[in-house]
């Protein structure tokens, strides 16, 4: 299953046709996230052309973090070279290899602005669509349809099925490893904090991590809190 | 040199939002066969988003005819199949093995109607966009993308960011770990000590983990222990 997570999105009109635009490609799940002129929109249905119940089923949620909880692996699309650890693929290569998983989500930034880089560093794959460079901006809808017409129709990758823990358990693990290193000082100076805690999420959302290891490093946060 | 050619185009906003997407993939050349509303059309310009010289230069034509007098090699797109002698291509086996030319004409149609047999019978090859066959049909300027995309000059592959840490500092971090968990009692039982450590040391090198990173990871130890 795939889901297309559009985050802040601006315009109705091209909520509508990223609708079009995903049930064109045979790709149903949409979310949304913090839509700019709340949900539902008026404007999404006539430019959707059809597509409307792709939009009246589509999930809404306040933040990134919530709409990717129940799912294994997200993908995060970026116009722009990110002083990120991360490496960043082309959208073919990436279609071509990427992981058999239950559950992908697909995240699209704002039509302006995109993906902060807090919410990239959320994703465990960063990919881009390859474009002129001279003029690279894509509308909305046509980031969309570049991602679902590359992975449309395609036999899966040979990968190994992976088991990949959904995204909540992940959170959870976090939290838990936070807080403890807030209790022994570990965020210092404070101003510091919010990019160690990123570093720290980073160093996690790499891992790919099943629920077994999840319950690991519980095991080992636990011992080593002994 | 690559020509897109659209045939009796309805709204101004399509086209564009079609000089958009061309400019995206790195062409320029736009000709309009009897554009219903005119040409120049002002609703054109602001959804080209800056790609206002594809516009501007846009040559326009009243027959199909002329606007291919010059090319040599005619594909047009169809999203039907039609009662016709000549072959249907899917775009992406088109896109692989198309014929090296000077000049090469796309055509596509209007936004309802698409192309006449007649205008179709002028192609040398057709091609059809792969679609959800139960909601195939697609936005004007999403099929020119389409065909753009699988045609573009590829910019050169985004550069990997990665700077991995020597095995040496991964494998010194584990034996800090693995040290600070025996204190513990946490590889209990015994006997499962092995693949106990085995899966810790999956989960971190799965990480891909930069020197930095095992640097945090000592820094989260230590605050741990204390």
């Amino acid at each position: 299953m795939t889901t297309l997570i559009l985050v802040r999105p601006q315009l109705g009109e091209n909520i509508g046709m990223v609708a079009r635009a995903m049930l064109n490609c045979g790709f149903e799940k949409l979310s949304l996230v913090d839509p700019r002129d709340g949900w539902p929109n008026p404007a999404a249905f006539p430019a959707a052309a059809g597509a409307d119940h792709v939009l009246k089923n589509a999930a809404v949620f306040n933040t990134v973090d919530e709409s990717i909880a129940a799912c294994q692996h997200v993908v995060a699309t970026t116009a722009r070279k990110r002083d990120m650890e991360k490496p960043v693929q082309f959208l073919p290569d990436w279609a071509e290899t990427r992981p058999a998983t239950e559950h992908t989500a697909i995240l699209f930034g704002a039509e302006a602005s995109g993906l902060s880089n807090e919410e990239l560093n959320l994703a465990d794959t960063l990919i881009t669509i390859p474009t002129n460079p001279t003029f690279p901006s894509l509308n909305l809808a046509q980031s969309v349809y570049a991602v679902c017409s590359q992975i449309m129709d395609r036999p899966k990758a040979p990968a190994p099925l992976e088991h990949l823990a959904p995204k909540k358990e992940l959170t959870f693990f976090l939290e838990a490893l936070e807080s403890d290193l807030d209790l022994t000082g570990f965020f210092h100076p404070a101003h510091k904090k919010p990019l160690m805690r990123q570093n720290i999420r980073n160093i996690f959302s790499k891992a790919r991590l099943t629920s077994q290891e999840i319950q690991t490093l519980h095991g080992i946060l636990k011992a080593l809190k002994k």
